[in-house]
């Protein structure tokens, strides 16, 4: 594979690696809001306190609940169907995503996936995808998150999927312009770009203005396709399961013709389910479940 | 569901949670061995310092490679295809293993499993079955493991899996009794036994013997089959992988009129592929890798 495509994987899988560099910048970010906007502190349950590392606090036994134990469990799709994190594990998953435990472990997950997508052998007719998912992949609401606390029903208050999107923050730091998903800028002409970034997402259509926005906000240009649900799926009830709405649409992209080389998302619905993939990848969340 | 096949099915799983119970005990045993034997020590990595507790140590990173995270990639299927534990990261899985957090983990994943199994709702025919892989979910080779370190090729060298299995600890603690996967003795024989203990695993034939042993000393009795590997798939160079292998055999079950309602093992090559079962839990298992 030329150095080129190679670019352009690396690229595609650097923009994965985004997300969790808001972190570093959150708590700056929050205290400002509060200073500038001078308005009722909303429930800041951990925006004050993420410096504070996460060593011992990471393994807290709380209420019979081993949260770190929780936590492996949901990654490893052992604990599913949840809507809460587990009121005792609130802080913990605070100070997992707010510590540096959260970018480490997504680091390593990235890390996985740019060595794999350097090892692809990709045919050259443009039909090599990589689907990429979007909240707390390709963009991150923590910042919304580490605002309103880790520990509350998902399915049953504003949360942090879906909600004041358009508040999605730049990411900061070296990597702005860098990490462009999909910009074949980077990638001379001449060698084409034989691997195409898709983004499929439980958003629904109705967010695909303010998707696009933040997508682009974010610097990602030049996606091959962003696949939003059909409002139908919400509205007329027909009310499909994450894994039977995205498996049933990476179908339709292998129907079509379409590789998919590699796959990432942060929940098991991304993953889960035929047709699978060459190479999955999971990125820590133990924030919201989708099933 | 009576009573009587709830019993049954949280045996079946309990059954699951006999393995690290031994982890407790390793330390111990191990140390009997050195006194009583006197023979030249092995590389005793850290059967002698497991009780200093991982707390601190678990969130070690040494040589680039951040242990916990390495470990969480693992378990969430990211980090694949590995020979061996990262050298650097030997010391970490020791203690992970033979500290509290193994066993912590597990049990979380026990407990998801047990209360799945007290949810359902078995049809009286005879054809649930629940599909037990052996070693790492319910037999435990840990202290063989711990005797000789937990950072050598698996494939290369002696290893903990499949070798001295006739040295498989004894389990101790007040479970031995109880804890009986697929012995229908607890079960009134008016309510029959509506759900199947089914071991599935690659082990081959020709340890047969060997591991009907081990399962019997350890308590377990009445499984429905014990699926081994035939000796065709290793000598006749007809080398599939795990994944191809195991979801092969539940394709046969399940064509023979087998409703597989659950599946659990400790790796991922245990769970993959099609057919997919109604529900599957990964114990945590951070010694070895199989594809």
């Amino acid at each position: 594979m030329a150095t080129a495509e190679r670019l352009l994987l690396l690229l595609l899988l650097l923009a994965a690696s985004v997300a969790w560099e808001t972190n570093a910048h959150t708590p700056t970010v929050i205290r400002q809001q509060q200073d500038g906007e001078a308005v009722a502190p909303p429930p800041l349950i951990h925006a004050l306190r993420p410096r504070l590392g996460s060593g011992g606090q990471l393994a807290a036994r709380a209420g019979g609940v081993a949260c770190d134990s929780w936590r492996l469990g949901v990654e490893a799709h052992n604990v599913i169907g949840w809507r809460t994190v587990p009121a005792e594990c609130g802080g913990y998953v605070g100070h997992y995503m707010l510590g540096g435990a959260y970018r480490r472990d997504s680091a390593v997950v990235v890390d996985e996936a740019v060595a794999y997508a350097e090892s692809l052998r990709v045919a050259g007719d443009g039909k090599a995808i990589w689907v990429f998912d979007i909240d707390e992949t390709s963009l991150s609401n923590l910042p919304y998150c580490a605002k309103h606390g880790f520990g509350y029903d998902f399915h049953k208050f504003p949360t942090c999927y879906a909600v004041q999107q358009h508040k999605l923050p730049r990411i900061r730091g070296g990597r702005e312009r860098a990490s462009v998903a999909g910009d074949k800028a980077p990638v001379p002409a001449a060698a084409g770009a034989r691997c195409q970034a898709m983004f499929l997402t439980g958003r629904t259509e109705d967010q695909r203005a303010i998707t696009v926005a933040n997508l682009r906000r974010q610097g990602y240009t030049g996606w091959e396709k962003l696949l939003l649900k059909p409002a139908a799926h919400v509205a007329g009830g027909l009310q499909l399961s994450a894994v039977a709405y995205k498996s049933g649409e990476r179908q339709k992209l292998q129907d079509a013709g379409f590789v998919i080389v590699g796959n990432i998302g942060d929940q098991w619905s991304d993953i889960l389910g035929a047709p699978e993939d060459a190479r999955t990848f999971k990125l820590p969340d133990p924030m919201y479940y989708i099933g």
